[in-house]
């Protein structure tokens, strides 16, 4: 199996200003293609701790992959490190000096003596194209092993992971025979998780040298199926036969398999049938218009929404009648469907979905808790709506009322 | 100084499946009182891993603390680690049990054999209690050194630290007579890193013994003092003799202090002065209005918005002229206008802003390339609206828009 190692540095990151979603990203990619990822590390701008650790994980790992200290201030002082580590010196390359000027030029900027020093790179360093930054990445390589190292800008850190990386650690895995691990998730929800495992039995029974975890979290259950083969195609195999034992055993809560998300799936099918989708929100402030935007080609279904975050604007602007926020309050049955109906009128669109909720951390009663939310849904004949009771915390409660307000939709439509 | 090292234990971690949002916040509250986070490190469900990187992380610094792998499924093995670790055996603990049987109570479920086995922990550990989980943190020490074990929960993990292991960390930092290490951050917007490079000066000039990061991200450039003292009070006045520097350089362009962010500086103002705002978004498809009620209080001066996605939605709904669009197209200076100016006197706002872009990947054309924005702002007697140019990608475009936008409106006011 192929060891990487991923070590982000960067002071930002090691005292928690930044999260960091460099090593998430870097490690689920480099999952995809079946190396095995052993450690993230995250550490300062500390130029002796930089060096000991790559040097540490390089011995340990096939690969080390590391992020952050790249750019043209002092404090950027990775390319410092990598002279010494590989006992090297900088050298100018004019390649990367066109692209920076490029960059510059598109920019309508000067390109000043700090930025035309990123063009010294180390010699034995391959540079990896950064179509993004001024930064390359760099690539060394020594006793057959490899040491990727890219800057700490999030975008241009996938750029040249897509466009070098990847590629690259695809042809070791291949030219070197060795064994892959690969991971299958299926997302479940509308069941407990208790009840998930019931359903299942006992895991043993079928996974052979497999695994399997259980991942619950606002979104639903995780199932994940891990496994260890001699090619990805053997793996492959055997994943799809675990899969459809989960399939016969649990199908009819898995609703995505992987990342795929239920946004796009939803929009998968709106796209499909033409149909198309409008919002009215108040908890979530516009998140939901957010979320379904989110996917390039949206506008194929979705046409637009109205948040009405007071009452008042529920009443004026989106047509719920006074009386019946008097009688029933803006979290409410009544509300929710008044919310949705509207909505789909105002749009004359084939759906509408209303949320209607107190988020916190203010406004909970007695018979209302934080986390009470109304979820409307409309279509051309009929309107429902359903309560959610979730959690204390603003940000989840407006996070989870998004992601079930999705998955309510896509399930009227399956 | 004390050091502090932090593990993060957990597969879906190591693979990626989640982002490390645990170790962040840790650092960031350790980081707070003035201790020294050396690392994160994060491994899988692996017991030798475990091992060797608990006993390696104890051996370099003052206090390590573990999060995950504290649950009652036959994947959470840390607690097994630990006994290997310290030489140690479980033994019932009472008053666990009790949280644990209280926790089902409320929940109307019963308890378990499996949660049952949570009450039993190593004899050597000291328990934290945990009044949202089954699972008690732990504390163990050793050679004058603690181990902090957590759970991985977010919730759970925050609430142990808060109650226990912080109020613990301050007490040895004093007791011990240790030199702190601060930070402080100056958010800074509307100059280029080199310009603002320039305009600070060499910063060894007046750092003396601190350090300056300048860290630039779409929200503009964060710098950040760092000082080490010999306690927390000498560490502060010399925090604020630096930053008196700072602002006496480029005050102008420092809008914040800390990671209060500009949606909060925005609220606080527009409530203090009672004025209202409502948005009109496009391509942001409602992430703007979702970013201001991010705040709790925003219903105080946010009256809610209108999410145009569509042309039809900009014509019909906000009113923006055929011809205005026909003309200038749905990006241009025109559209933005006509939308803030509408959107406006729709919900009677005194203020309103407008987004209008091309986030891209797709509908970039030669003229308008992909990442052009206009942000429009409306009040009760003007409109304008101001053009940027962003990036390549959707994601950041759209940020980038929210962001800009919440700027704009903070600067008009101020």
């Amino acid at each position: 199996m192929i060891n990487v190692s991923i070590i982000s540095i960067g002071d930002e990151v090691r005292i928690g200003q930044v999260v960091n979603s460099n090593a998430a990203w870097l490690s689920s990619e480099i999952t995809k293609l079946g190396a095995f990822v052993t450690k993230q590390i995250t550490i300062g701008d500390e130029p002796n701790v930089m060096e000991s650790t790559i040097n540490s994980e390089m011995k340990s790992n096939d690969i080390v992959i590391t992020t952050g200290g790249l750019g043209p201030t002092h404090d950027d002082i990775t390319k410092e490190i990598l002279l010494k580590i590989f006992d090297d010196k900088f050298c100018f390359h004019q390649d990367t000096f066109e692209n920076i000027k490029e960059l510059f030029r598109i920019r309508n900027r000067e390109v000043t003596e700090r930025n035309r020093l990123q063009a010294y790179i180390p010699s034995k360093a391959i540079p990896l194209y950064n179509a993004l930054g001024t930064a390359p990445g760099l690539m060394f390589q020594k006793n057959g092993k490899f040491l990727f190292v890219l800057p700490g800008v999030p975008a241009e850190m996938k750029f040249i992971t897509n466009d070098s990386i990847l590629p690259k650690l695809s042809e070791i895995i291949s030219l070197k025979n060795e064994s892959v691990i690969l991971y299958k998730t299926l997302n479940v929800s509308g069941i407990f998780e208790s009840a998930l495992a019931d359903l299942i039995g006992n895991p043993s029974d079928f996974l052979r040298d497999s695994t399997l975890a259980f991942l619950p979290s606002y979104k639903g259950i995780r199932l994940r199926i891990g496994t260890k083969a001699d090619s990805f195609e053997k793996a492959q195999i055997e994943i799809d036969r675990i899969k459809s034992v989960l399939y016969s055993k649990a199908g009819k809560f898995i609703y995505a398999e992987d990342e795929t998300d239920i946004t796009s799936e939803l929009g998968k099918i709106l796209s499909e049938r033409r149909q198309t989708l409008s919002v009215a929100e108040s908890c979530t402030g516009g998140g939901l218009g957010h979320e379904l935007t989110r996917i390039s080609g949206a506008s194929k279904f979705f046409l637009g929404g109205i948040i009405t975050y007071s009452n008042e604007a529920k009443i004026n602007k989106l047509g719920v009648r006074t009386n019946t926020i008097v009688r029933y309050g803006a979290v409410s049955k009544e509300t929710a469907k008044e919310m949705a109906k509207n909505c789909r009128k105002f749009f004359d669109s084939d759906f509408s979905i209303s949320i209607t909720g107190i988020a916190g951390p203010d406004g909970g009663t007695q018979e209302k808790p934080i986390g009470t939310v109304w979820i409307g849904i409309a279509d051309r004949k009929t309107v429902s709506a359903e309560v959610f009771y979730f959690g204390k915390e603003r940000d989840v409660n407006r996070e989870r009322a998004i992601h079930t307000a999705l998955l309510h939709l896509y399930r009227k439509l399956k």
